[in-house]
Order: structure tokens, then sequence, then C-alpha cells
């Protein structure tokens, strides 16, 4: 029996990374970060995260986030591209998948451009 | 008769963007920020930026932060990658290149990935 919660979800990225501002990056943490702000450097794909970020339940379906000007394989792609930076998780209930922003993502990347004191 | 001050740098980016979960994205706004995101989703340039964003004194010279494992010519691309983004300025002083986060940039940056309330 399928479970019609199952959650399409990748691991939730772990953030110690320091403000970049604070210390210089080591070679492993550049290629992690790289990757989260490679995942927001498409002008699409940042639409569709501000659109999950941005809608008012906190979690927004993919019917809900579509209109961005690209068809919905696009944002299909584009969905999957977030969720394996780790910046958002999707669950699916019946015939929709639900998004959200993965938590604590927003507060780690913002403590990582916070300026230096 | 040449200036030895120099200045090489690219007119700093304004921004005036929501904080991408406060409200959905314009278009306009998303190609803009897709571009900053863009010039920090290189590993190495990522760890050029945090070089200078580190550095004690504020500013670094070139010299201060090409040992990333790549030519200097290399360094220079990446250099001038971030000036385009509006995210680093440049000042030429006799010899030597100087480069400094642009004012504002990062809490600006910060402020879009703030979580909303």
């Amino acid at each position: 029996m399928t479970n019609p919660m199952e959650l399409i979800a990748e691991p939730v990225a772990e953030f110690p990374c320091p403000p970049l501002g604070a210390a210089e990056l080591s070679a492993a943490d550049a290629e992690r970060m790289a990757g989260m702000f490679k995942a927001l450097a498409d002008p699409v794909r940042l639409r569709l995260f501000s659109r999950v970020a941005a809608h008012h339940s906190g979690e927004a379906s993919v019917c809900d986030i579509q209109n961005v000007g690209v068809s919905q394989p696009t944002v299909s792609h584009h969905l999957k591209k977030l969720r394996e930076a780790g910046l958002i998780i999707s669950e699916r209930r019946g015939t929709w998948v639900y998004c959200r922003v993965a938590p604590g993502v927003l507060p780690a990347m913002a403590r990582m451009l916070a300026p230096k004191d």
C-alpha cells in the first residue's frame, strides 16, 4: 500500500558555514555554498522559490506557483534543482505536490551574508 | 598625466528588492537578483569574494587573495565578474589593484534572504 503522504525531499543541507566576512572560506565550504547560490542563480527558479517563500500558508502547491511563463515540466525541473540544493522540501498529498522552504535555510543564508562588525 | 588612483569600478547595484519571503518577485527583480547569486555560484569566485570580505583591513590587494589554486588571469577574470555584478569595487594604486566589498551589498543580500515573520 502506498503512502499518500509520500515525502519528496532531499536531505536538508546543514549550514555550519561562517559568515563570508568573518573568515576565509575553505574549498569544501565554498563548493557547498556555491551550489546553493547556483540554485538561486536562474531568474525563473528564483521566482518559483520566492513564490513558495511568500505563499501565505507557508506552503504552495505546484498549481499555485506555476504561472511564471514556463511549461509544467520546466517548473518540475526547477523545483527538483531547488530540492537538490536543500532549499525547499516537497510533499505529495493525493494528486498534488506541496512545497515549502526548507526549515532554517533562509536564516542560514542570511547569516552567511551578514557583514562583519 | 594618468591618475595613480584610477578607480576600476562598475556602478554599484541598487537593491530595492523585497525579502524573498515577503512578496512574489517580479520578473525584472528576479533577473537582477539571479545575476548577483550567479556571481557567487562559482566556488573559486566565492572564495575570492570571501577573502576580500574577510580581509582585516577591509580591502585586499590582488596579491593578498590570489592563492586559491588558479592562475592570475583567472583571478582577474573572476574579480571582473564580481565587479560587474556590483559585489566588489576595485581601485588601482600604483602597481597594485585593491578590492573591497561594495558598500551595502552584504546587508542588502542578507535582507533579501530574511525569512518572513
